[in-house]
């Protein structure tokens, strides 16, 4: 006998947590088709010449390698398999790997069938990837990602549809309490610029990034073990310390950077933005400019998002932004785009510490028929045509077993009815209805039946 | 440069052909939870102690394996290095592999979690799968399964709901000419009982399963190799050459088998699951009781499915049956369950050539607003949040081309309404809207805008 085990880092997603995970999923999915994205889907394994490098030395280490299938020693001679390190001996047993990202296969697909796509392509992708991290808390080796991507354009109202999108599904998920920051990296670009310190920027968003962890002082010791000047370190602690509304912010960030070619363009793509979004929606008061926002990733340009939910200590739960060259990598230089990112685990976990999972609309079904005697095992089962035909979720208990078994299978499932069906009730024309979560009972017509379980939906 | 491409015998499922396979998987999705089926997701990879052994030694052959992480080779000597074949190597440097198909998983999540589960436990699970099969038209390494089981109970009224969950989702896709044929494992064996052909039911079932390939007279051949008697192979000739109703084959069946005590319980069952059947829907002229039908797997022990289009030479689009020893190898034996798994490549390949996908319900963004000057520009935003409020999937195009260019894309992504806003339109407060199936324009005010795009949904 097998004992059966989990890979380490992986999980089973059981039926009471996929039923939460699909409302948020399912939520994410038709407000990006109601925005005009539409679907795509990539295989799990990519050819490693596709992965490798895209991620950075560590990255690269993190990707999960398929073996080569049938007797793949056969090309490697006796000799040389002495000699092999690990890494050596992978580049020639293995051509595959897991996806690390839906970014690369993206970019990988795009390029692939650049003939047929028409440009702006908008796309969503909802599916998992891999990471060969070390498992701990909240991270995991396989997990799901949920992107939205235009590219082909540089519009900027695509930036604000996707804090209008944004916005669309946290409301539908009941989720009010968050802030969208958005900053754009030009503006960070032009702060290195009008302090002379060009050519630094990667170290600057590196050490910015971390503000939120290590604080104010703590960055700034980082910034001056990096040699900044004095002058530039005086221009992050007064935007780090900077509060106040969007227009606030902007005119303190204005006169800094009025002589930045690329910081004037920063702080008029802001602008642009938030026109847009006032156009699209009027006033929205959680989007918010930060401007100490940098994100980790090295690929952004333009502007950049993280979404925050409030009064939950959990980081971000959601992120993106616009990049410049999407696909050079694979041959087609200059493609800009700009996508978002959900983090779904994430807003999972918010979403159970806040109470927001409404039980009704995450049970699957509504009503248990039980099952008494044969008798009136036939009329339930019409009974159970009836419900379904209604458009209800119904099941009959498929066994003649004690009521007390059949109440707990209803209990434990989450079904908030059960409908009576036995000798008795089939004589009368009558059914007793429980009510699962008050326990009361209630005799009813097939037809009340029917009118009330719709209701309660 | 590299030159992106993709692992041989896998595909990406363009936008295309994502919003058809949407379709399909959400029908199929809804229906398993209208029966009260629930979703279980388990990971893509599981270690190899759990894969191996549960698919004979081919599908052993065929596992994806995953290279272990870090320095693998570290504890492998040198001396073994150069001693060890590629299978023995394997089993040093790889703990996991790709899942191969879903009820393994499934077996080991019900195993792990024999403490939680409360029995019946009714899941559905919709996932992709890996096979290192040499790749050919329509067969590929990774593609989806979607399977329905319900586990610890033997109860019949489970195999009926399977007919009637099957009934339900060709309808919603309007895939109307199959039929489901069905047939007991237990009246195949009656067979060989009658026949003092014991300990060869493998044998006869795998030959019986090439019934539709080879013919008749192949299949007679084939079970003289194997050294048949002459009695059972008339008996086999008589059940493979009657044709007619239900009823008629019962009645042809019924003498053969009353000295044989699981032939008789074969019968009894087919009888019954017709009975619950007709209780839960009428006559259902769509299952066909077929005393040929084998099924090629060896762990189904009562009942059998498979659906066929008709019409169309596909082969089936669907099958399953009933099985007594799930999770017998992971240490729980006896649990009996019944199960449904719907071949949606298949199924795709039936719908596109019956044409029976609907392009308006494939297609996604409903209407596309023109973008002609930024005069007009915030007035289109705000138009299209109106639109969006009225849960029309709209988008608009975000830079300022020719209008050509914007029809075109239009065109190509199979959105049927172009909505036309310039300077001129938005002095009058009426916009043009484009039919892009039938090329007329209409002029309308917004509120008839949203009221025709609705309407044509």
């Amino acid at each position: 006998m097998i004992k059966p085990s989990l890979p380490r880092g992986t999980r089973d997603y059981s039926p009471a947590v996929m039923v939460k995970r699909n409302l948020i999923l399912n939520t994410i999915k038709s407000t990006f088709e109601k925005f005009g994205f539409l679907p795509l889907e990539t295989p799990a394994m990519e050819n490693l010449s596709v992965l490798t490098g895209k991620y950075g030395d560590e990255g690269d280490k993190l990707l999960f390698k398929v073996l080569n299938s049938g007797n793949y020693l056969n090309k490697i001679d006796e000799k040389e398999r002495q000699t092999l390190d690990s890494n050596a001996l992978s580049q020639k047993i293995s051509e595959k790997g897991l996806k690390y990202d839906l970014t690369v296969p993206f970019a990988r697909y795009v390029v692939m069938n650049r003939n047929e796509i028409v440009l702006p392509f908008k796309r969503y992708q909802v599916q998992p990837v891999w990471r060969a991290d070390r498992p701990q808390k909240g991270r995991y080796r396989e997990f799901y990602q949920c992107d939205a991507d235009v590219i082909g354009t540089k519009s900027l109202i695509c930036e604000a549809e996707i804090a209008l999108m944004v916005h669309e599904v946290f409301s539908l998920l009941g989720l009010n309490d968050y802030v969208l920051k958005f900053n754009s990296r030009k503006i960070l670009e032009g702060i290195i610029d009008v302090s002379g310190e060009s050519e630094k920027s990667e170290v600057f968003f590196v050490i910015l990034d971390k503000l939120d962890k290590i604080g104010l002082n703590s960055v700034i010791h980082e910034l001056e073990g990096q040699g900044f000047s004095n002058s530039f370190i005086e221009k992050v602690s007064l935007i780090i310390r900077t509060s106040g509304t969007n227009k606030v912010k902007l005119d303190i960030i204005k006169p800094i950077l009025k002589d930045s070619k690329i910081g004037v363009e920063g702080i008029g793509e802001i602008e642009s933005v938030i026109g847009f979004v006032n156009s699209l929606a009027g006033e929205m008061s959680e989007i918010e400019f930060d401007l100490t926002l940098a994100r980790g990733l090295s690929y952004y340009t333009g502007i950049i998002f993280e979404a925050r939910a409030i009064n939950v200590k959990i980081g971000s739960i959601g992120g993106g932004g616009r990049y410049d060259n999407l696909t050079g990598v694979f041959g087609w230089p200059d493609l800009s785009g700009v996508g978002f990112s959900f983090g779904i685990d994430r807003i999972f976990d918010v979403m159970e510490e806040l109470k927001l999972f409404d039980s009704q609309k995450t049970g699957s079904t509504q009503v248990l028929i039980t099952n008494f005697d044969s008798n009136a095992e036939k009329f339930a089962l019409r009974m159970l045509s009836k419900l379904r035909e209604s458009e209800i979720k119904a099941e009959i208990f498929p066994d003649n077993v004690k009521l007390k078994k059949q109440l707990n299978y209803a209990n434990k499932k989450n079904i908030p009815y059960v409908l009576m069906i036995g000798s008795e009730e089939l004589k009368k024309g009558i059914f007793t209805l429980k009510d699962m979560v008050t326990g009361t009972q209630e005799e009813l017509s097939i037809h009340k039946v029917i009118e009330k379980i719709s209701d309660s939906n």
